[in-house]
């Protein structure tokens, strides 16, 4: 079979065996990925990465032990637990010690012909749901771990920062759960993506309201974006950390001392309100795809998804 | 009568008249005040600051409206602010946008014979409470606010990073109340002060347990405490920011996003619980003052407590 390969900053198509099912594992054969910011960043060689990618995907399950997912379209989390250690057994899996993660650590990933994940990992995708809409799972369950982490009060207006794709998911995610959401961003294009379904935006340049807001979502990617972030949240606000920058960033602890402001680092999260969420079709990620292409075109796939001012790019099978 | 001034980083004795008392402000009479490391930072010109430092003190009220304060020993919250703003008005008159600040903003500090304070700022000190201690009500008070902020489950324990006057004190409050402290700091004379209270006390190098704690306060006052506090905090952790640093830090933000760890910026606290703690003995202040002299010779206090190995230097009424 065909498997997507990074390394020494490239990427190919190689060829190899189709992949070994352990107990408990199920073996899925891939039918759509999503290429994300984090897959360009494996390819630039963070985090010493050299191997198979991708851990937004939707796949066919076409060998389990567990019968009743044979032949189910499904979704996967992407970190593979023990199950054992004392974060998984208090539901912090997410969090355990010695995970792996799908297509970033000790795991290879989901752009190859057939990929196994654990059974528990796996959630079935309701009938009604295109490929194309379900892949978004990975990357909306992101968005929704904010509301995991913090309770926001329904009557509090929300900024997002950054118009990238995970920053449309989040303004999106929490537009569809009743905030009032105002998000910054630079490309009018990009932000009336999140406009269509009711999302209040803005296009800025340096200037943004100081001190405006209660709850702050930085999800710039840029090392600029917490000052930022910070800057316009009001006194004993919540400013959550949605970009990871691989860069040490260098910021003015200050202000968030004297106005006692909480920073909420922030990353993956649970797939159920993802697929709800996706299933009332509440967040647009149609507008959202800017290229799909074969699996075996995947150098071209990450090509287009490193240029600017491209969002989305699906590879799906054959 | 005479006063500290700060100027182009010179401390000088200066008469001036005894100050004005506005409506609702009472005129209290200095009996002591303590230098904190914010008076220090004044002199060296941050804040731009010139003028009369001093936010820590007890006095005695002298001439008041009401005169249920006259004659009494007082300590003071050193927040000014309107009471008529939003913030004022939900009771986060801390945060007020227009507030002065007691010897630091736009209000001249307690370094003088009489000093002027809204009455609605005092607070009455017990008699049985020597000024040396009442003294410490303020620096308790921001030490006391970490408990305000978040509710930390008692079989917690907390690590406190930093030996220095606010360390101690934090130390000394999460110990105060049921908490295990581990307190981490270099000086093994400044630690002991803590440990004779009950705090385990550890003198480190550059080596910390990594991943260890829930909750991690950092009070080391130095640029590299943050991320030495955020490799110290377990996944899911909170760590608390008492440092104010006035360079830009250069903070590693992947492991805050990754591990999903919270900061918490931590500034002043309110006044009645250091009250009660100062009042039942729960904080050995004693060991922790270095000097003690005349308002007169406030010259020389500043130039002790600016000395490596100080703690608390008061000045008291000549």
């Amino acid at each position: 079979m065909i498997a997507v390969q990074l390394e020494n900053r490239r990427v190919s198509i190689i060829h190899v065996s189709k992949p070994r099912r352990p107990v408990g594992y199920s073996r899925i054969r891939l039918l759509c990925g999503g290429i994300c910011n984090t897959d360009l960043e494996l390819l630039q060689g963070y985090y010493g990465f050299s191997g198979i990618p991708g851990h937004e995907f939707v796949g066919e399950v076409v060998e389990s032990d567990d019968p009743r997912l044979v032949g189910q379209r499904v979704v996967g989390e992407i970190n593979l637990a023990c199950r054992k250690c004392d974060w998984c057994k208090r539901g912090l899996d997410r969090h355990c010690p010695t995970r792996k993660v799908l297509g970033i650590v000790g795991h290879p990933g989901a752009f190859r012909e057939y990929l196994t994940l654990p059974d528990v990992n796996l959630h079935v995708v309701p009938e009604s749901m295109p490929n194309e809409v379900a892949v978004f799972s990975e990357p909306v369950a992101a968005a929704c771990e904010i509301l995991d982490q913090v309770s926001i009060p329904k009557y509090e207006t929300i900024a997002v920062l950054g118009d990238g794709k995970l920053g449309l998911l989040i303004s999106q995610v929490l537009h569809s759960t009743g905030h009032v959401v105002h998000q910054f961003g630079r490309h009018q294009d990009k932000l009336r993506i999140a406009q269509r379904m009711g999302v209040q935006t803005e296009t800025v340049g340096k200037a943004v309201p100081l001190a405006a807001y209660g709850y702050v979502v930085d999800a710039t990617g840029s090392s600029g974006g917490l000052s930022q972030a910070v800057r316009m949240t009001r006194p004993r606000g919540t400013v959550f950390l949605k970009s990871t920058i691989h860069d040490k960033v260098a910021l003015d602890t200050a202000p968030i001392v004297v106005n006692e402001i909480t920073l909420v680092g922030s990353r993956c999260g649970r797939f159920e309100p993802a697929l709800r969420l996706l299933g009332r079709g509440a967040i647009n990620v149609a507008d959202m795809i800017s290229g799909s292409m074969p699996l075996s075109e995947a150098r071209r796939g990450f090509a287009q998804a490193r240029r600017a001012g491209i969002l989305k790019v699906l590879l799906h099978a054959d």
